[in-house]
């Protein structure tokens, strides 16, 4: 029911996932009257791998996430996250209020055993087109050290197991490069960070090699990863401002601007946090993959599509197996 | 003598100054053997408007703040600290080391009154036109609310002197927009600025509402200011690396990545906190201003005239008599 155009788009994301993925069930948790209509405009109707769990309340996108922690128990994000916690599911896809789903999510299907807090992570794209996680992108506005260091190893994990690549580069963003750099939280995660053998961490990066290439996991607080990944979109905006004034300018860059804008609007697709689909809320038990809420039917089933791989990849029991070993490490 | 090019863009860019400004009096400060052959070069010589300060030391790029401020006393950046101190000089500006700089110059030149920590500042541009003032841009890596408090009062005057806008507005960078947003330090701030009735505190905005013009100041830590600069700095290359990536598809992309480049290039100097030039150390008793080490002759020569106006406009005064008002209000 969530984002900006509810079943809409998650009605037709749905039934593309189903097409393409024949082992591939999903159940659509929302008003099932509406979710109902929706599948008759598409001739569709509900089948064994498309099922419908009628929900009575909505979060809203500007609900409080206690509110609606507390008061909307019936609504379809509650009982999503229900149906994961109680088996039902393997995973949890939803393009609704970002701090009610990790609120719930936190409530509902706990944080794995050594995890204090859960992070939001993204997929970035880089010069060299490996994909760089950044995370985290606003879960935890304050974080010590050692949240810091959690979310390296949740971090490091998820990229093994999506992109493949067995030994992924772990940096810290700073403000500079040398050790003495950055404030008390980010030298101390650095130091845990060196003394740990399962974790390879290359040290700090600065905001200009976000993109580059130079790391395939960037570590920050969820105020700094948010602020971050915001001001990529803002220079986007501005970016297309610019070219969209060039084209008062001359017939030249009327043309050009047309193949500029494509261009532009797809870098901001990939640049945008919420746009770059899907944020996946790592540390918890099970997996839940937020989208954001304006996606359109291919970003949404990109969504559905990053659910399936950290459900086929099992990313929360990898992470919790790392996270035993490293902190089995810590102790010793 | 400092950054990349020395004497070889700081001497031109000085006799540029000169020749537009016929009642500005520089001193040079460096190697006097070097700076007259450099000067030679420009058939130019020392003159009544155009001394020469010579400097046995030089602070290198990749000295220690306080090892450049205990042992490197003789150097041309401590000298010509010490003639604005000695009121021989109304500011300086330097391409050098910007953590020696800061650190120098606190010590040399003093804070303000009521001023806890100098910040460092930039404008960046917008999509109104009107430059917006980013502070701070990594003179201090942690801030508290009183911290943030002043930045904010420091802003605003520079804003009000510089473009003119006698009511700028003043907002707090933060996750979100919501009261209950964000981390204690920018939340106590702005509970700090809502009880100021000399700032035009307008709230909260985001990182994507940077370059929006909503705001003329926005305030925020050093860690996120520098982070957040760093990127866009970090973005405009990405854009500049797909664009050549593009060249190669077809001839309509190349004639594209050759207007395109210009602007990026553009875009990206106004962007880079370093390259837009200059960058003012705020909250200290006498002017400062940083350029970028990359600074070429114009760059070089906008860090002059930006000093010149704070000069003009006797920034620190304003910024004294600000800050002195407040605290008065604050403390009936």
């Amino acid at each position: 029911m969530g984002g900006d155009h509810g079943p809409h788009v998650t009605v037709p994301a749905a039934l593309q996932a189903l097409s393409v993925y024949s082992d591939l069930h999903l159940i659509l948790v929302g008003d099932r009257p509406e979710i109902l209509s929706v599948l008759r405009q598409h001739h569709a109707s509900e089948s064994v791998r498309l099922q419908i769990l009628h929900a009575d309340q909505v979060v809203q996108m500007g609900d409080k996430p206690l509110h609606a922690l507390r008061r909307l128990k019936q609504s379809s994000m509650r009982l999503a996250l229900d149906l994961v916690a109680n088996g039902q599911a393997n995973a949890c896809v939803s393009a609704g209020n970002t701090g009610a789903l990790m609120t719930m999510a936190k409530v509902v299907l706990k944080t794995l055993p050594g995890v204090d807090r859960p992070a939001l992570v993204s997929a970035l794209p880089s010069m060299h087109g490996q994909p760089v996680y950044l995370l985290d992108l606003g879960a935890n506005a304050c974080c010590d050290s050692e949240a810091l260091f959690q979310f390296a190893v949740m971090g490091a994990v998820l990229a093994e197991q999506v992109t493949g690549n067995p030994n992924p580069r772990v940096a810290l963003l700073n403000i500079g490069t040398e050790e003495i750099k950055g404030n008390d939280q980010v030298q101390q995660a650095a130091r845990l960070l060196q003394s740990t053998p399962h974790i390879n961490y290359i040290g700090f990066v600065e905001g200009d090699r976000i993109f580059t290439g130079d790391a395939d996991v960037i570590v920050c607080d969820g105020f700094v990863g948010n602020v971050t990944l915001k001001t990529t979109e803002g220079i986007a905006r501005l970016l297309m401002h610019q070219i969209a004034q060039s084209v008062k300018q001359n017939l030249m860059a009327r043309c050009l601007s047309w193949l500029l804008k494509g261009r532009l609007k797809k870098l901001f697709l990939q640049m945008n946090p919420d746009h770059y689909n899907g944020a996946s809320l790592l540390g918890l038990r099970h997996i839940v993959v937020k989208s954001h809420g304006n996606a359109d039917e291919m970003a949404y089933l990109r969504a559905i599509e990053e659910a399936i791989t950290e459900v086929q990849r099992q990313v929360p029991g990898k992470i919790k197996a790392r996270l035993e070993s490293v902190l089995l490490e810590k102790s010793c």
